[in-house]
């Protein structure tokens, strides 16, 4: 027998999720429907068709925010001299857990994968090129993943800063090869900035 | 720094559900936003809101459902004489899966339990001594879970059927004990069914 419809529904939607089986979708959908109050369900549904109008990019950096310019951004004891470009803002949201950076950020929303198709275009580079404009930015440190994409990333945004006055840096030591920024914790992660390297 | 209250709101709600801790409904908040497209977010957003009203319990049986009586009530192919009550729908589920039983259900939407203030009253056991008012069924399954509040359940129900004209069998060799029947693989189910023994 198959579940009724609507329920196979839902099942289908949990199944979007990352790590998320048949099996656990089921269990989710199984709970909504018994332990989770009417209530509670269409605060849940409003929520989730809330979310993509109040959260958006950051128009300096394109970090994920509800407010434009980012909290970050525009935060004046920050410093604006130095830029730590990372791959997503899961990567900022660990970086700020780790309180040890005190400068601002820029989110490529990705990494080069020729593979996949992703290409320079695809990211968010060009409001990149437009902050270095000015004369603020003295530093970038690269902080896109050890994975071989993250790598690729980090080489073709050295390249195309060779000749620009400013220093590139990638994070250093710390960060495991090959594991992804969101799962360090946040000694790794102080660690990286510490110990990150001049090219 | 803090995520952003909508973002945070839907951390939240990630959070309600079965095994997901911060860690996970984080992933979950951040893919909702970066991987899950404006058209299928409004389609979970419904259906999570319109599920409850879409799913109900079945009149005769309480088994969850979208139309009344269920498909497994409504089936005149299945064996009116045998009724076999289970904890959950997704027992029922499981059970269906398995393919192997081919009598009616009866969910109780909860076991016996004292100590968290479940009695007889909040189990969904009036309708079941309604349908045992007709002679049709002959045999009554119990088929609680085997931990001490489905024991506890199925000692109950057996007490109460002890005058009655019907045989009441608890299920036997299969599933293992302590064990949630939701786990159960469908071999064991059948196994369980099979070698059901009367009280």
């Amino acid at each position: 027998m198959e579940y009724p419809k609507p329920l196979e529904d839902l099942i289908v939607q949990f199944m979007n999720y990352p790590g998320v089986g048949r099996k656990t979708a089921e269990r989710y959908a199984m709970h909504t429907l018994s332990k989770i109050s009417d209530e509670n369900l269409n605060e849940f549904a409003s929520i989730l068709a809330n979310i993509k109008s109040r959260i958006f990019r950051c128009s300096i950096c394109g970090h994920l925010t509800d407010v434009d310019p980012c909290h970050i951004c525009s935060d004046h004891h920050r410093d604006s001299a130095v830029i730590m470009v990372v791959e997503s803002s899961k990567d900022v949201f660990s970086f700020e857990r780790s309180k040890t950076y005190k400068g601002k950020y820029h989110v490529l929303h990705g990494a080069l994968s020729p593979i996949n198709g992703v290409g320079p275009e695809e990211l968010n580079l060009e409001s990149l090129w437009t902050r270095l404009h000015d004369d603020t930015v003295k530093e970038i440190i690269l902080a896109t993943s050890s994975t071989q994409e993250g790598e690729a990333t980090a080489m073709y945004i050295q390249r195309v800063l060779r000749n620009m006055d400013v220093v590139v840096s990638r994070i250093g030591y710390g960060v495991p090869v090959g594991a992804n920024l969101e799962y360090a914790d946040e000694l790794t992660l102080a660690k990286a900035v510490e110990n990150r390297k001049s090219y």
